[in-house]
């Protein structure tokens, strides 16, 4: 990262992003020398990136081929406009995000059973309230579907986090923004006024 | 792609995508053979995908060793559980969204006025209320910092549509779905409701 203030390295931090982002991102090669990407559903677990979808297609003749990949995850972007820290200025705008880029190999899963584990971590996460039949090899519902589910997972190999939150903003700008996010009052703008002061806190420590 | 009924060839359905989502993501080569990932701020015109960035580190090193390129845009996901179809079974639950993708290649713009011309259209699309002096080259808050500024373009050779509301359920899964969106009520349930009302008014007609 070439603005090393919007580093994060705790661990903690960075996984709390993997855990809440619905739609993940993962790029990876294509044979013609192109780079190939897709949204994904996926869910995060000790060091490991899970999704599916099909034993067949781009995707995943791309990823036999190559296993090379990484994969972005961004949590509440938000655009702030100029004149909430200048008056004319245009360059005052910026925007704040936390995102997290992983790095690794793509393994295929084929074990019926290691198939069913990664299929229930899903679902837990995109379904907490549950309300369905946990996936078993040898459910009836599940037994036949299961062979034809490709299951995948990107082994973590390096990870980034970025956060950014005004750092690069003068403290007095930085407090005007947390008075202009605070004024217009939706979710969104709590959750970053919150997170441009923890900044502002951090500069005091 | 594979599955032929999420495709959507509308130039106009396509483009309506890139105008309204705020963050995208571009892939692209980097020199280790591994590819790259950067969420982006952007603005989509006239087969163009524009951002700006800085004009050093690792993305401009990448990109001015090989400019191909592909950026994804996703509007309106929604996991869609399980129970909305089917009692028990897991293998009901879906998503809906509809995603772009786009494959081209990137140039750096370097003329002043051009970049001018760009980094207007971003203000416009992130800030359509305005309330800040347009970009211009000799304007006292924007000479000193244009040239400094990198400016980016990349090229639309090949842009892929895909729209996924509940086509691969059954009629009266579709039914189902939408009563049960209707229900909860929330604004993307209503949004998303409507967009499978319209697969099902495509199977009449």
């Amino acid at each position: 990262m070439r603005r090393k203030e919007f580093e994060v390295k705790e661990r903690q931090l960075i996984e709390e992003v993997l855990n809440k982002v619905s739609v993940g991102y993962l790029s990876f090669n294509g044979a013609d020398g192109w780079p190939r990407i897709t949204p994904l559903n996926f869910v995060y677990e000790d060091g490991w990136i899970y999704w599916h979808g099909a034993v067949a297609g781009e995707r995943f003749h791309c990823l036999q081929q190559d296993s090379r990949a990484v994969f972005a995850a961004v949590l509440i972007p938000l655009y702030i406009p100029s004149y909430f820290a200048a008056e004319d200025n245009a360059t005052a705008a910026t925007s704040t995000f936390k995102s997290v880029i992983v790095r690794g190999r793509v393994s295929s899963f084929i074990d019926l059973d290691e198939k069913c584990k990664v299929l229930n971590k899903l679902m837990a996460k995109y379904q907490p309230e549950g309300r369905y039949r946990k996936i078993t090899p040898h459910d009836p519902f599940y037994a036949k579907i299961l062979p034809a589910t490709g299951v995948y997972g990107l082994r973590v190999e390096e990870m980034v986090g970025k956060f950014k939150f005004a750092q690069n903003k003068s403290v007095e700008d930085r407090k005007k923004i947390i008075n202009r996010l605070k004024e217009r009052g939706e979710a969104t703008d709590l959750i970053v006024a919150e997170e441009i002061e923890k900044t502002l806190a951090e500069i005091k420590s």
